[in-house]
């Protein structure tokens, strides 16, 4: 959501007061030839894989007339199963919850944890649905810092801590929009100093964790039964149509949310679908490898080119800077490629897509690089 | 959610005071011969519309890396078609908004309209999700009250309205788990009594209206832009599965709920087949009159072997009384047919089923009554 000056035609309506003059969140989904905003993987879902989806449902649709698995049963244990393969860290059916997307996991978690009354903290820039779910869920916002190159301040981070008192802190790692990873080590010094403050949930959103130099922090989750995982399969499973969100945690968290939790919140599709996506991890995982490759070409070119780019460990890149950052973004949008200004002042965002999408995005930075230099 | 007076395993845990020692709500889901208890449409989608089903998600599953359309325009256009053809009332794509189940619609409203510091009332029994989401979201809930017979006492409604200045009024007709629809004019005065006292939103919840003697109070929406009804696939459309729920209201009301909703909440999975069911529409309007008719012999046979019924414009059934309903629904039980006790004492729930399935569980309450009698 952002400021809205122009009157809305719902100025009579009793919205809350902190809803009014604002606008929805959302990219503008615009009908260019090259979308390398969102973070989506840009490679459609396999032949095999479209068909596995199509059985699956047709099973789930004959019995369409009942509700589905309250408890998503068989979906969790494969999520688990999944987890536990890529990480090494053995998690079962009782450690893994699922929502429609990694949004509602953490609408469930601040619900649970959050709410009137309470507070959460996030490390800015982060992924912004952060702060509006916990404006949405009546949980009071705190925007904690970063340094100049958006790597966590961590002696700054634990005073925030120490100061605030939060009720959840959220750790995004890769983190969006910066796309860097933040240390184990760091991770675990705000979870040691949000214990000793409060104590306090701590979120790890690792939405694009795949895509990583580095391993998944699920381990983490071993004794700290106030330490949660955030995951999706919107990126790395190449699903964001799905909209599967997942957590990893302690038996006793996945409990905790079933009480705000609505009944029956995931749909039977929903879930054939994503246990068909399950079955075809590896094909998917494979798909994930040529995506960190080109994430690092992007990374090598931009910098050739130039640009100042932070450290990915995700599928998109930021670089910069501009002295108008939305001058530049439309710039390169009027040369056929969407990039994603996320409001981070000199900097914009560009996701890995295809090579070629990522050659005619380069392009038009280059072009755009010509420019600058002209001026 | 219920009290849940064992110890939980995540007592250590920093959740929200007044989650605390709750159980999550649902119905159990016993494998019994007859399920009766949940309301469910008890005939599966024609084979024709299984096929259209896959056929439209194959189109989805081969762009499922893309994130849904938002706004999902397809699916509300055809909604509100379906909406204008069967209350003779048009509305149009910006009257109507969608989202995971009726539940989320709700949750929605509540978030926009409620919230902490703000207050939603229900006359009960009623659908006891409205109250357990008000909770979720902070929101204060009000139990306001009903006559005997299960009918809105309205002098006494609008005294807890002008009382309590509720900024959410939810009104269920048909009334779950009652049954029984609330006239046109009692909806009108306490939207007025509601607009008198603060002004405040009326949510009309007509999750049964298609097994309805009577009309939708859809029409009622107009000129009143704070008089929302809100509607499912999950009953008339045989789609408890799918979790589609709706609303159709002012378009400032679809506007203002978007700052509140999760972005790409709906997958593009669920609009698609949530949009081939409503090319069947007739079909399942079919098994809505055979229902029907059923739920009158059921209601017409449950009086002849002596039981109270409420009258019913719902797929169910509240028929009593007991001086013990738990040992009369588990008495049913042991005869293979899985009612639902609402906690309205005195008195069970039975969903409109199959003949077969109702045959069996009008055998089930006559050998109850006649034990009855003997003791």
């Amino acid at each position: 959501m952002t400021d809205n000056p122009s009157l809305s035609p719902w100025d009579e309506l009793p919205v809350r007061d902190e809803l009014r003059g604002k606008s929805p969140y959302g990219a503008p989904q615009l009908d260019v030839p090259v979308r390398l905003n969102t973070n989506e993987n840009p490679y459609p879902l396999p032949d095999a894989l479209v068909e596995r989806i199509t059985e699956r449902v047709r099973e789930a649709a004959r019995n369409l007339n009942r509700y589905p698995d309250r408890d998503a049963v068989e979906l969790r244990t494969q999520l688990a199963r999944y987890l536990t393969d890529t990480s090494g860290h053995e998690v079962g059916l009782a450690n893994v919850w699922a929502a429609n997307g990694s949004n509602e996991v953490i609408q469930q978690l601040l619900q649970t944890f959050g709410g009137p009354g309470r507070t959460a903290i996030g490390f800015e820039p982060s992924y912004s649905m952060h702060g509006l779910i916990a404006r949405g869920t009546g949980t009071g916002w705190i925007s904690g810092p970063r340094n100049e190159d958006f790597t966590i301040d961590l002696a700054a981070a634990e005073k925030a801590i120490a100061e605030h008192r939060p009720d959840v802190v959220f750790v995004t790692t890769p983190n969006n929009p910066t796309g860097n990873a933040v240390p184990p080590g760091t991770v675990l010094a705000l979870y040691e100093a949000a214990q000793a403050a409060k104590p306090s949930m701590v979120v790890v959103d690792e939405a694009y964790v795949e895509f990583s130099h580095g391993d998944s922090l699920l381990p983490l989750i071993e004794g700290r039964p106030n330490l949660v995982v955030s995951r999706t399969m919107s990126k790395a499973f190449g699903a964001a149509g799905l909209r599967l969100g997942y957590l990893a945690a302690h038996p006793a968290v996945v409990d905790a949310v079933q009480l705000v939790r609505l009944p029956y919140h995931l749909s039977a599709v929903a879930q054939a679908t994503a246990l068909a996506a399950l079955e075809h991890t590896d094909t998917l995982l494979g798909y994930v490898e040529q995506l960190k490759s080109e994430r690092d070409r992007l990374v090598a070119e931009l910098r050739a080119i130039g640009f100042d780019v932070t450290e990915s460990d995700a599928n998109f890149v930021q670089f910069g800077t501009f002295a108008d950052s939305h001058a530049a973004w439309q710039r390169i949008l009027d040369r056929g490629v969407l990039v994603r200004d996320n409001g981070v002042p000199g900097w914009l965002r560009v996701t890995a897509g295809t090579p070629a999408e990522n050659d005619a995005f380069l392009d038009a930075v280059r072009e755009l690089k010509k420019e600058q230099g002209k001026s």
